[in-house]
């Protein structure tokens, strides 16, 4: 869905620097090999094995490095399922995550070799079992999502306690009942966010040998942070408190693991290149009108969710400043609560870089909302 | 940007009902004849020229139709232009009415034969005089939006104080000023709200007047409402109260008028047409999952700003249900912190409707997060 080149030509970014031809802006440049050192990094941390959400950036160049390396993809959709596969995935390196999806999908994603879904429910359990017989089901376990930028709602994920029924109840509908996931919420703060989930899950696994199921796997969701404005706890302290209470609740029986990271694999990898359209003063307060916008990828600013390092080449002194993107709809406007701090010298023309927006840009960005094309894609050599 | 089909076939549903070949869900079901019909309400209400805001659904067999009516067209971007004069408009009939543009862009929209553009700023009219020189120049004022579902933010418009000033400007850098322009936010629920306004904006005309300069036309912006869950004051009333604010301010010296509906033209042309993939009881609320939501369309719902009319072909008694999309982002939830009142016999695989839908839906819609398809539009008839 995204436009790319093979070998874009580097910015040469500021004013007074001599300029080579760069892209048209806005644009996401994106640079895979970044990417899969941010996949190396997440497969070495606890041993678990990584699928990467493709709902994040499903770029075709990203998804075919990310598989050359053998990392594992999380799907939602048949059409994900067709890009994964398309990539060089095998299907048993493919989960399937939505635990709610029609008769339709299951079934394509069924009939391309998938055999690994997530449910949450009985009636999700009854689809599953009634068109894709014989597959293995992870049950997602509703968590709180606190300490998140991006929490989730109530809109996934069963109550604890109904795991196990669940799970039973898949089992005897020739279902292979494989074991639990979870998740704790997008660009997660809280290294610790993962332990209060894992102990809920080694009781549903208690639960399940109890009456004599073997669960072989946990899938511990994403949530791995990427380099946002408000920095985050280094990795290693996210592996050491998994890994702490993995050894707390499953002792020497820990079972196989799943990680399935979008953000924390391919946000770095990412810079939002756009050029400044106007800066005004409206009522006291600098506005920055830019050719990017929340219509144009920038979604997660909403309700400033995420806030994004951002930098310019110009220099000097810096001030308070609102963003607002390309449109003429008044939604279109960021960090008008928290105004970000860019340099007073900043002028029409100049660029303007938004860091670690690999993550959901490109795929949130509207098919052209008032004749603005969806962000691009310009890879990195 | 969006497919159709000439002759969809027409639906048949609910359980029980022998069933005709139907569209695939998700869609939108725009019958463009109920648009030039509200165009011809919206033309008779107060004598205006009726902008369309090409924004709302750039549906090319809506402004082929539209444009044949004689309508005019309010535009924001180059893409926009080329829509509007490839539908069969003459650059005479649009307004440019993005406030703040890119050099690039206005020289395009000049190139293109537009000599009518909107700004609200010195440094604005400043880049109109450069690239399209002897431009007329609305100035867009300020107003507060109360009373409007979508409010406007403070991204756009001068205090009227500073129109004036503006204006002169323009002037003196051989642009010619036209008037005033403001927009009292969409889906206006208060006929009076355009009363305040065009009483500023009559003080606006009153000052350039003094100082030898000779405006003639005023833009009152869109904001006519579509038919949403609360209802509205019949159009009438809004005729009715612009009429009247208009002989107050300038008596039998009225200028040349501009409405721009988005929303009040296209709305109610359009049916947003999903499929339930699943009801389930979450901690003892009613979820239903539609194969539509926010990222396939149903932005507007975001904070729950618009509430569409929602209707089943199932009958029954009904009860609250929050709605979700069939994407596995936590986001994809509509209408959680109000539920919806829908038949308590929904079940997997009925249609549920979605009215008033045919503006700000398709354009809105991503370019297919996590491999759902953008929206697409079947025409009736």
């Amino acid at each position: 869905m995204h436009s790319s080149t093979s070998s874009p030509p580097m910015l040469a970014v500021g004013r007074g620097v001599a300029e080579r031809p760069r892209p048209r802006t806005p644009y996401l440049r994106l640079d895979v090999a970044v990417a899969v050192d941010r996949y190396r990094s997440l497969r070495a941390l606890i041993g678990a094995a990584v699928h990467y959400a493709v709902k994040a950036n499903p770029h075709p160049d990203l998804l075919g490095a990310l598989a050359g390396e053998g990392c594992c993809f999380d799907v939602a959709s048949p059409h994900e399922v067709a890009g994964a596969l398309a990539a060089g995935a095998r299907p048993d390196q493919l989960l399937y995550s939505n635990p709610v999806k029609s008769r339709h999908d299951i079934a394509c994603a069924y009939a391309d070799g998938i055999r690994l879904f997530v449910v949450d429910s009985l009636a999700e359990v009854r689809k599953v079992a009634a068109v894709a017989p014989g597959s293995e089901v992870l049950c997602r376990m509703l968590t709180s999502g606190d300490g998140s930028d991006w929490p989730l709602s109530r809109k996934f994920g069963c109550a604890a306690t109904e795991c196990a029924e669940i799970l039973r109840a898949a089992a005897g509908l020739g279902l292979r009942p494989a074991g639990v996931s979870f998740h704790v919420g997008s660009q997660q703060r809280r290294p610790d966010a993962w332990a209060e989930p894992i102990a809920a899950a080694g009781g549903v696994f208690a639960e399940l040998h109890a009456v004599g199921l073997q669960p072989w796997l946990l899938d511990l969701g994403g949530g791995f942070p990427a380099d946002l404005e408000e920095g985050h706890p280094p990795l290693e302290e996210y592996g050491a408190a998994i890994d702490a209470a993995l050894a707390t609740t499953f002792g020497g029986r820990r079972p196989r693991l799943v990680i399935e990271p979008g953000r924390g694999v391919v946000a770095d990898a990412g810079t939002l290149v756009a050029t400044v359209v106007a800066v005004l003063d409206r009522g006291g307060t600098r506005w920055v009108y830019l050719d990017a916008g929340v219509f144009t990828g920038l979604v997660e600013t909403l309700e400033e969710a995420i806030r994004y390092r951002i930098t310019t080449t110009v220099g000097g002194p810096v001030g308070p400043a609102v963003l607002a993107g390309p449109t003429c709809d008044s939604a279109d406007v960021l960090y008008q609560r928290n105004p970000v701090l860019l340099t007073l010298a900043l002028a029409e023309g100049d660029l303007v870089e938004l860091h670690a927006c690999g993550a959901y840009t490109t795929c949130y960005s509207t098919v052209g909302f008032n004749g603005f094309e969806p962000l691009r894609t310009e890879l990195v050599g």
